[in-house]
């Protein structure tokens, strides 16, 4: 009889701790990171050095977390989602050390599907970061931010609009209703629309 | 005769290293947190991932230290308080590498009790945050920060004052003397004193 | 036949990871840190908990990269540099998860010597911090900083110019072409050039 050791699909540094199952295939996870049991993590991620996913966080795939960041019980990360190192979720409007909340009480916060979130940057929770937005270095994001939207400064304000090649597209922000542009850099094509922008397939 | 191992009245993660024999009852020290010889921890407290506590600083009772928190030697942090993920404190108002410093020649820094630090916020050395104030996700604080002060933005502003059960007041900031207001929440009372608001008793 | 073991040059922590050959004597590399192959770092620099050096970093003499600083390739950190608490560096303007960079398509920063980096500031790429400039803390350096120059806020802007003593200047920023100041703490001489202030040796 031969018992085998069943392969992890995924990597994991000898000085990280991963206590989930839940970690999709070629994902690699790096020293000194810890993801608690219960954390869900989708494929082909980057989980970088001092990163924290807590039960109950899911991620999808092809995420880069680096540095420093802590993903919250509460929180969801879409498919290609950039956290930049140090940047700081959060799942309570309103700490307060003799409080305790779970469950319920903590906000959720979903960043959507190939946005960008700068180094050092900090979302308060209750908010969803749209598709492809862009959210500047150090910016604090206190509310939702659209598709495609460049955030910067504290509090964060809308400055203009980026393409998913990370350009910054010839809009000014806001952008009036059936407002478009191209992008001068992959020649995307955009209009604005309730939510953001959307780009036009061709 | 039977040698007993004096068991510990707190939790370590095995990940983390406490050098202290100073740890009150009920604490938690989660994984790679660090926590130096002679620093004061009070009781049930809960020192978060990635977490560090010099030697010197001093912790009191019920106090939550997210993750990514340095607490260093001449910070002081009295009870209930909570300190979100990745703020930062600080103990030398303009260091040079060039410039060792030790003892005296560090600033000090208070931290009163029930207060809230939120995530990300950065507080300069030499200042006290008053009891119960509320230091807003993000905010870089200057200087001495009123009981129930809510502060935001960088350079952080007070922008209005926060009850005890994280409900802000309907109160402006600054509040004349003997303004008063009660919490739409939870009821309690306040009347504007020169150190900020004070809770009044039923 | 003895066969020695070297005996390196620098301290490292027991939970410290060291993986380059190119340390200094007499630097420290504390708890949680991580130094990556091929990283290179001069000697009595002094790197604490949770500090990330990467591959192709370069850092000079005698600096101090205190806890939760990561230091990416493309980075160069001169001698005597103070990087503070959870200070943030990049080597990517516009990053995108999707987008994967390397060597030439990241962007390349430069620490000049002396200079300060205040705690939970961040430093966008592609700029020169000048030499004994004085980055406040929390402030967020989108572009290249003069020599001495004092900068606070988000963005950051120049408010003054910092003494090598890191007593402020008496002169306002911007300074005109060869205006002078002497500082009155150390009474070093500064005229103001091109490139922010030189000081003027007796």
């Amino acid at each position: 009889m031969v018992v085998e050791t069943p392969v992890k699909p995924y990597f994991a540094h000898a000085q990280a701790l991963v206590e989930t199952e839940d970690v999709g295939v070629g994902t690699r996870i790096w020293a000194f990171a810890h993801v608690l049991p219960g954390a869900r993590i989708g494929s082909a991620c980057n989980i970088c050095d001092h990163a924290f996913i807590e039960t109950g966080a899911v991620l999808g795939n092809n995420i880069t977390v680096k540095n420093g960041v802590a993903i919250w019980q509460g929180v969801t990360v879409e498919d290609n989602v950039f956290l930049g190192p140090n940047c700081v979720l959060t799942n309570d409007p309103n700490p307060r050390a003799y409080i305790k909340k779970s469950g319920e009480a903590l906000a959720t916060t979903l960043i959507r599907a190939n946005a960008t979130v700068g180094a050092n940057a900090t979302i308060l929770c209750g908010v969803t970061i749209g598709r492809y937005a862009f959210i500047g270095a150090g910016a604090v994001v206190l509310k939702t931010v659209p598709d495609f939207a460049l955030m910067v400064g504290n509090p964060a304000r809308q400055v203009g609009w980026m393409c998913r090649c990370a350009r910054r597209l010839p809009l000014p922000a806001p952008a009036k209703l059936f407002a478009s542009a191209t992008c001068a850099q992959c020649q995307s094509q955009f209009v604005a629309t309730a939510t953001g922008l959307t780009m036009i397939e061709a």
